[in-house]
Parts: structure tokens; sequence; C-alpha cells
């Protein structure tokens, strides 16, 4: 098949350091490579790939001093995949909602994964608008805000199994990775950790939006000598900073879409204590790659059990669950289902929701 | 002539209070209905209008604490006007770039007129991905960071002649009228009246990007009993804000594209002392309608010779330069050029510079 990816450009795929989008959309290019598919990649021009690259912009936009506007490469982008949009069999968006006007008229042949998390007030304009344009959520849980949209399926996230490998847990620290943000809850981390009298080890990035949260929340808490703040690290280091790890934290406070870091600890080994918000159950098979709480107190306990669970199951359940090769499948699926007509789309669902608005 | 006017959805047209390019956005459609011709106004739904309005959202986006992504609405929006561009002669944006990939394939009938700054290190992309796109600049010197891309015409601005009448200047105090931010300079004119002994008035909104900047640097100098600080005012409250003002400051520091503030003024007769950036020389006839400065020196000498203008010649020089009729025909120029297939397009300048990159 004839395959174009479509990837935002404010990393390069794969991402140099932080960044889940290009993360996956580099997965999952190399994985239908990988299976024998011809696939170009629209990317920021840094990015690797045995697809074929079509460079959008110099280098990633989030790492580029000089850009104040990244959505003008995004539309010349998106410009330059209309002119070529009869050469694929398949174009497959990962640009949120930036391309639906200019390929509406070609809706069939186009699949689009939301991202992000959806619920945003002035999103349902757009859906509603757009209602002819096939969707894939990446939880469930993700459509929860909209589940009137012209959704086709659901494909989990997944990752080559060769990237990462069992680790032993034996750093006896519990581990944070991510970004410090309010919705990821590095406070709750720290409490679970004094509660638990382990050792805490932060691996964060700092957005300039979460800047202030960090100062005033925070900052005061790192003093503590259980609690180590080792800033933003790369895909190079998680293997060691994961697989040492006795579990993984992840008590967020939001509707996290998906969470790739918890797939990325079930690859090492690592269980998962995470509170149950968004894709979480989904994700988390509960007394078996981690435990799935609702307070601290439960998270607690669940750090002692944690520690006991199998981690050679815990990664055999990431080689059934969640390898870039069950993803590939999944889209693959997806693509074949559209292009043969067989996916009813522009769904009776969403002319309800706007007929009802 | 059928003509779609698409503006910018922040403001209403025209705008409750300060807003530069929606205003202009409607005093072009008010006085194109009135010259006779067809428009459809492409707008918020506030706005107020006697072309055909087609409202792309409830109300201003500026004014909605709702709306967190302004863009949706702009990229429905763009959809519903590409989608009846067949029903018009001349389409005419005034969204920046947000339309050149759904409307390059009809590229003939359309004009975009840049209502920004265009020193930006992105908009080059743009300019050169899509040059087929003919533009408008609102004046000579806005063009100079890209003297290549596609241009038609220059097209200043215009006001209604009956919107603001001419005033008598009794109030004996200096205006400055506008944004409190380091681009506009209010120090300089809170300097320059100090200088003069003369009490300055100050009718200006804050943004939120210029919060810090108002407290650290202008907040502390309005303690000064011959400083007065507005706030925000209404176009209704314009006529004797300006009118009444001995003169007008604008000492600006900054590759200003129009300044609107300028024929305003004119239209009292108040006469303007402005630094000589961007546009201002293309606008103010030095020793006629105001003074040209380049420091506060100047500045201050030219206060001495400004309340010596002859008020009547000022605004016999809005009249002449700057009404909306003037504007609305030289668009309409600009359209029956370009409809005519007369205006070359594509210039080879915009080839070269794609060349040269």
């Amino acid at each position: 098949m004839k395959i174009a990816q479509i990837a935002p450009l404010m990393e390069s795929c794969p991402p140099k350091l932080y960044g889940g989008t290009e993360r996956v959309v580099s997965n999952l290019t190399e994985e239908l490579v990988r299976l024998g598919h011809e696939v170009t990649l629209f990317a920021s021009g840094d990015s690797r790939t045995a697809a074929k690259l079509e460079p959008c912009c110099a280098g990633a936009l989030r790492l580029d001093p000089r850009c104040k506007d990244p959505l003008v490469y995004v539309m010349t982008m998106l410009y330059c995949v209309r002119r070529r949009a009869h050469q694929f069999d398949i174009l497959h968006f990962h640009t949120d909602y930036l391309h639906f006007p200019l390929f509406a008229d070609v809706c069939d042949k186009t699949v689009t994964t939301m991202h992000g998390r959806l619920d945003m007030p002035d999103l349902p304009v757009a859906m509603r608008e757009f209602s002819m344009m096939p969707l894939v959520s990446i939880s469930d849980a993700q459509r929860r805000p909209m589940p009137w949209a012209n959704w086709h399926s659901t494909v989990l996230h997944g990752l080559p199994p060769d990237l990462h490998r069992l680790g032993n847990g034996s750093g006896g620290y519990l581990a944070f990775l991510g970004r410090i943000s309010p919705e990821k809850r590095p406070d709750r981390a720290i409490a679970i950790a004094r509660r638990c009298s382990m050792p805490l080890q932060i691996a964060a990035k700092v957005d300039r939006v979460d800047r202030e949260y960090h100062e005033a929340e925070i900052a005061p808490l790192l003093d503590d000598p259980l609690v180590e703040f080792l800033g933003e690290i790369g895909e190079a280091e998680k293997d060691v900073f994961l697989g040492n790890a006795a579990a993984l934290l992840f008590p967020i406070d939001w509707p996290e879409p998906f969470g790739l870091v918890m797939i990325e600890a079930m690859a090492v080994g690592t269980p998962i204590i995470a509170f149950g918000c968004g894709s979480v159950p989904e994700i988390i098979e509960d007394g078996v790659t981690g435990f799935v709480v609702n307070d601290i107190d439960a998270a607690v306990d669940a750090v002692r059990h944690a520690v006991r669970l199998d981690r050679r199951m815990v990664r055999r359940r990431f080689e059934e669950r969640f390898t870039a090769e069950r993803m590939a499948r999944d889209y693959l699926a997806v693509y074949e289902e559209l292009l043969s007509g067989a996916f009813g789309g522009r769904s009776s669902r969403a002319e309800m929701a706007r007929a009802a608005d």
C-alpha cells in the first residue's frame, strides 16, 4: 500500500527528547516499512526514517529558536500533501484538525488519529463541520467528550519490542517520568514515595507554561533527601531509568488520552501504579502489569504489592498487547476497511449531534 | 460586483473597542455596499453590517472567555467560503496566510490584504510557497521585509468621513491613543509632555502580553500630575478625546504597517507628532497634518509648531486622502484588474526569491 504519514512538526520523528505524537508516528512508519509498504513520511527535516522522508521544515520546530509561528510550516506541508494526494492510497494525518478543510473532498482516502485530549470547548465545532473525516482514537476513554464524532476505531499505541529490554528493578527506587505539570501530579508521586519511605527519581521536562507551577509547587518539595530531580532524559536513558525502578508512579489527574510512559515501563518489566483517569484502565491490567488506584493510601498499598509482581509477565503482556507491529496491523486494517468502502463514515451520530445543537 | 469580505474573528466588524483590522474590513464593506455592490461579510455573529452577514462564530473571539482555540472557527469559516467560492466574483481575505492552501487553486479571484507587520521570521516561507496569491499592502513601508512577494498594490486605509467631526483642540492636552506596549512607546509620550509642560491624556488598552511591561515601565510614570490614564475607550469617545487634544503623540518604535489612529486624528483636525518609523512618512504630510520627528528634542519642538497648524487643513487632507470611499474605489480597481487578467501575478520576483533561497 502507498501510505503517507503526516506528522506534526514540533518534534522530529522520532523526537530527540520528550514528544509523544511524533514518537508514535515514527514507530508506526518504521513498522509499516518493515511490513513491506511504500511509506512517505512528511515530517521535520531532521527526522530519521526508513520511509521516504519529505522534509517540511529544516528541524523540529520546538527546538528552533528562530521559529515563532509553527503554523506556517504546517500549512505549507498540508498544501504539499494535497497536491500529491493522488500518489497515495491512504493519507494518515496526525495534525489535529488543521488539515480538515483541505482534505474534506478526498476524505475517503484519509484517516486522522486524534492524539490530544478532546475535552476542549472549541473542538466540537470542527468535529461537527468536518464530520466526513474518519477518525481514530488512541483509547476509548479519549472519545468521552465527543462519542458522536466520526470514530472508526481505537488503536492503542505500540513500541518496537527491541527498543527496551527487561530490567530487574534493582535500583530500589520509584520512578516518575514525563512533564512537570499539574495534570501529571508530581506532588502526588512525592507524597507516595515519602509515605513508602522509598527514594523517588523524577525525570521530567518543565515546559515554559509550567515553569510557574514548578517553581511554586514542586521545587520546594525537591529538598527531600528521598527525592532526586534529573531533568529531561532522552530515549536512550529510559531503559536504565525505568528498568532499574521498582515501580513507575503515574498519579495523573486529567483525562490522559494514552500515556506512552506506561507501555515504556511495561517494556522493561516495571509495574505501574496509576490513578484511574482517562486511558489508564484500558492499559494497565490490575494485579498483572500494575495497579489502578484512586487515592494516595491505595497507591502506597499498591507499591508494596507491585514490587512482588512478576516482571517477566509485565514484559510478556507488553509483547502481546503493545508492540509497534500490533499497532501497525491495526492501522492497516483501518486503511483497508476505509478503502473498501465498508465504513459507513459521516456517521448519523455526527449528523444527529449537529441537528441537536 | 459580487464580493466576499472575509474578516478575522477576534473582533466583531466593527469592533466594540480596540481592533484595527476588523474596523478596516467594516469600513470597506459598508462603503462597497453604499457604492452598489453585492457584498457578503464572513465575520463574527455580533457584527453589524449593511452587507449580507455570514456569521462564523457567535461573538468576537477575543472577548469570549469560553474560546480557547480561535483557529477552529477560522478554519471552519474558510471551508464555508471555499464551498461558496463560485457564488462570488472576488474573495477578499483579511486572514493573514491561513487561507492560502485552500484557495491556491482559485487564486485569480482572490485578493489578500496583509494587515500585520511582515518582518516575522517564518512568514517568507508561506509567501514563497504561495507566491500565486495576489497581495495588497497597507503601506509601501510594510513591504520592506518582503519586496519580492506577489504585491499587487498598496491601498491605504480609510474612514467614513462622517464618523468623526472637526474638533477645536481646546482641551489643551496632548493625546496618546492605542495600546500600552514597547512598540508604541508611551514612555516617550510622557517624556515629551513633561518637556513641554503640557498635560498628557493616555487612552490605551493593556493586552495580557503587555501587562508586565505596563507594571514595570509605565505605571510608575503615571503618578505625574500632568499625566492622566483613561484605560481603553470606545469608538464613540474618540471624537471628543482626539478632537479636544492640541496634538496627538505617536512616538512609535517599530515598523508600524499603517497606524489607524493617525487618520482618526486627522479626521478631527488634530495634528500628529510621530516618529518616522514604518508607514508614518506616507501618512503624515510634514508641516501640513503634523510633523515627522526622530528624537524627543525634535518632538518637543514639533509640539510648539503643531498647535499653530490649521486644523481645517488637517481635516481637508483627511477628506482628500483617507476616506472609506477612496479606499473602496482603490480596492475596486484592484478587483477589476485582477479579474481582467491584466495583473501578471505570480511575479517573477517571487520566483527569483525562491530560486535564490
